[in-house]
């Protein structure tokens, strides 16, 4: 079963990241997995010092020979530019909306430094490193995934009826990875107004995987449903609050003739859907249509105006401040959610059809698919 | 660590669960699980036949003695008043919004009754009984915890500025487990009207969690984060398209000065907040401010009024109908996800104090609380 | 990946299992199981009281419809027929190589029997039930398990040289699961003299599995080394001390040449071995040739000669005794082992060839077996 | 609760660990982590090469600050001198003894190479690493771990009656890590004649454990037994074939009153055993006496003289060879064991005390060591 464990502090030397059960034959594209790390760095919004320190580059330390995955575990290092841990000085003064706080109480420390290092977002370069790898895994049973902005500060991109391919084709255009170009200029407008009121702002961002097969994840154990284990790690991302799956929290509204998704058969292609609200996934197993999920996403927690706050050593009240961060970084964090939903995906593959080198797993595949063909 | 699983089918003898890891010394109160299973077969709009099959009563099988946990693993069983899973007759027929097609596919079942059997929401009862035990485990560290009706078909209660009592008090009075009186009228005549249009209707409701100790959860690893953990198991539960916690999707409209929790001291009670936007968890951690999770629960998929679908064996469509259903259930799905946020929160708390029997952990929490006052 | 919990005390209700993982489609022979469990109350050297009381029966209350699996989790109920444990007295006497003195202090009880009833190798029945479905799974992978008694009392059986057919054919005429006549006889007139003696002794047995196929298993990670897997199982089985595999311990005699298995190949039948000095696994890896296990059981700790001890209320010393016991239960044992060696030897078959159904993962397999007859 | 994940392969770049769980503030003494490194590096009968190649260093890349742990993860690099994994020539002829001809029909792979990097002992430096941070994490608890060599080739030492101390002082003047002199100078005798014979041999061990808590570990079910886990781990170690725990095989061959251990009370130091037959663990739990384990290592399976196998490729036969080698590990293999006994006991510490933090930890453990001596 695919598993892993990652480590790094923002400040430290480096990223670290071990990726175990991927099996043998996987050719590993450093460029591919280079790409996904810049993506996670652009978007309108982002401060100059987010692009300058962090350019990521991928270092594989194992597992992979010759550009080949050997099944044996893939250690991963991205290095971190920015390397001076030991000598930063202590900090006392929790900021509001981080984990100082809580962080400094549960691990009793005096010295906020010691929490903020891991807690800060820098992690998810590991995150979205990992997920690449899963997608090159992922693109030899043609599934691909996307994500893109569909909201910011309360302006909405409208993006319905839309193809996969056009929306691919509309965000490769965009600069905050938006696939409504009327929508994309209010919402520049908005990052621009609250950055003069040196403010931030959230957002929410959807993702859609197509080409998944049915019968990934399983309806018969709570922690099998693939809709729960999606859900737990998009909403174990820093600052995503919400998460929904197909139409979301619009079901509370409807009916239930408005939401279930009518069954249908063509002789070529088998069973299919008229429509997704059910966002792929029914009793917590892929259905054949492309999953759907939308996250939300707090507005970025260092702000430039003034907010309260306690030092926790004097116990004075004082203004927390910073000069320069990011207005946003929606678009960043649809990335890092992209390489969850990559990673939970090749876990449910591996899963459903084991395989111990990628001919194996791809064999079995394939006489699974002949038996959907069959059913 | 504590852990479970839980089995059986909706027709099958009766449902069984085993709960690893409860320290010894934990009074169990049978009369208090079984409300909490009589909890979860109320509310307006169930049909009748849930409420007369189901009346569920708890089996302690194993794991307590004169009433009190050994530390051994507890196994409890659910009889089913309608067991005849071995002689009902075979379903060819998947209703659309149900695991059955999925699950037929997966599992190259012909027979449907082989999938719905388990996929049934028959199985939360299990859930809801796993969580009352870990209940009365936190209600020795007076956690607390209540979930209430906040949205029928769109009707939206009003229950902001209502103290957690104030809550408890007024859906102890309520018939759909909704905290505002206006609201509840309105969505009974939403009932009915659905009702008689031959429908179902979704919802959604809130998790109240008071008293939890701030520094649960971690920050450090992303599988430990407690938001991720609560929002997986959540998400897993039947139906439910849609999680949120604290603000929610809200965030996505709002500038960080008007979502971030600002920070105070007080001489005797320490740090607190005056607002709660996070909901209770910063960083994947407890702050210590009562944890609040929204969730959506589409509408019921047994329709009484008919859908496409398609035979699995004849492949020829038909419409999907069925006679009798419960129109909505909104409020017993809140008492499961009562049970699920129980179940991590008793994990969170045991992992974070460890503790073979009740005096030991309470023991270890004591001196925790007594470093948070003179941190 | 299948999993297992299971529950229960020595004289609570029941014994129960719930088994997690199993495809859809495996025929449960509920004789069989029943069969298994009789198996493990045999043996000569038992008490009465043990064959009298235990007789098991095992009650599937999950996950199987009309005899087959459902892949839904199967749960498994054995009565106890001696359910008093709620009106059984308080025990404060602690008995020398039980787990009696360790668990009182580790949970803090003072009533040693809120120890001894989960300790006891009562629980063994549930490990034979769960081994017995998985046995029943394997049978359609063509393998095969059985245990015989190599050692009573340092009286050793020979059996070099027989075939895995002969030596199930020699115990199945056994009194002592032994497959050597000569020694049984000894084995006999050891323990009646240890009988008369009022001791209890030990014993080792030999677990044989054959037709497992190459490449369960993996070098790749610490824990999922078969070797590793199936040595912490087995140790953890009440009163088992030691574990070898193959050679074992005696291979810190030999020199290299005379211990590793040197490779040869055949057209048909492709690569083989002449020897299995390694037991049937190389770098945590079946490598096609059959597993071999020795276990060494310490003597029952049931006591009819007194032996020091104190009393954990009154800290004062008395001797501990009692009346009656089973002199020996090695046979016993080895049945349990080879429930633990089915169980983990199944989940190596569903991590590598993975599977929703029994057809499936037949399927996968057999595309395997194709590949290893061409490589 | 303490896990970790390792990686790297014999010629790669490097090894790598991620250690997650280990609280807040345990100071990190890279020399005593270096030192443990060179440990698994000496003893007489090793070759040159491996001398020299592989003076081992570990370099932290996260989870430390200032020499003390954050709680975050821990990450661990150990170069390798010798990287060329992408250059070496392809193999195709598998070793005897080796995972060579296992691991290449399991992940069909052509090229074994592919295989044996991964497979190599090399591996176990990062278990030596991480089990050295344990041991740190332990010193606190006044947990002290040794492994001395008790046999190669069938010589003996003889260390009955010797203390902890005593044979930590004798292992410390032996060039075998043997605590018997006389043993010592016959067992060289022996390697230096399986030398020229240009073969290999074989050995045991002993790992002692002082100071360990009583109460570690668990009795309630299978995977909590501290016995299993520390067994499965050891056995998963490189060449391992077997493990005793206490008297080990020798039970089979006595009668319970010369096994059990006798309890006995004393006022100031609480209850004890004049024997430690058990080994130190009763029910899968520590009952406070020293662990001792005993493991069977097989002769390096890398001849010097010839043996038979057969190519992959051309299936022909041929006689594995090489030119030079270790001729036993034993007193290496001992190391890494020690190892892998300080990695399970910190996780039954952390599993029993929780904390996040040392101080928390061992506050806790005060408590409980508090409760043990007025039980």
């Amino acid at each position: 079963m695919l598993r892993y464990l990652d480590a790094g502090e923002s400040h430290g030397k480096c990223l670290v990241a071990i990726l175990e059960g991927m099996p043998a034959g996987v050719k590993i594209d450093e460029k591919f997995i280079n790409n996904e790390l810049a993506r996670r760095l652009k978007g309108y919004g982002r401060s100059d010092r987010a692009k300058s320190i962090e350019e990521d580059k991928i270092e594989i330390l194992s597992g992979v020979r010759k550009g080949i995955t050997l099944a044996s575990p893939i250690a991963i290092r991205i290095e971190n530019k920015d390397f001076k841990i030991d000598t930063l000085e202590k900090v006392t003064k929790p900021r509001p909306g981080h984990a100082d706080l809580a962080g400094a109480l549960k691990y009793n420390q005096k010295d906020i430094r010691n929490i903020l290092e891991r807690a800060s977002a820098r992690e998810t370069a590991s995150r979205v490193a990992i997920g690449a790898i899963c997608k090159l895994f992922l693109s030899e049973f043609n599934v691909r995934i996307l994500s893109h902005v569909i909201n910011i500060g309360g302006v909405e991109a409208h993006t319905g009826g839309l193809s996969f391919e056009e929306i691919q084709e509309k965000i490769a255009r965009s600069s905050l990875n938006c696939a409504d170009k009327t929508a994309e200029k209010l919402m520049i407008e908005e990052i621009n107004k609250i950055k003069q009121a040196k403010d931030t702002i959230g957002g929410s961002f959807e993702i859609i995987t197509e080409g998944v097969t049915a019968g990934l994840g399983s309806h018969v154990h709570y922690d099998r449903k693939l809709d729960g284990r999606l859900a737990g790690g998009l909403m174990s991302i820093q600052a995503i609050k919400g998460v929904e799956i197909g139409l979301g929290f619009e079901v509370a509204k409807k009916s239930g003739s408005q939401v279930h998704d009518q069954i249908y058969y063509d002789k070529r292609g088998g069973f299919y859907y008229k429509t997704n609200n059910a966002g792929g996934i029914e009793g917590g197993m892929t259905n054949g249509n492309p999953i759907i999920i939308k996250c939300a996403m707090k507005p970025i927690p260092t702000l430039m105006s003034p907010m309260d706050s306690v030092d926790i050593e004097t116990k004075r009240s004082f203004k927390a401040q910073i000069e320069r961060s990011d207005v946003i970084a929606v678009p960043a964090a649809g990335v890092v959610a992209e390489g969850h939903v990559a990673y939970e995906l090749a876990r449910a593959y591996l899963e459903k059809f084991g395989g111990d080198s990628l001919e194996e797993t791809k064999r079995n595949f394939a006489s699974y698919t002949k038996q959907l063909k069959e059913f």
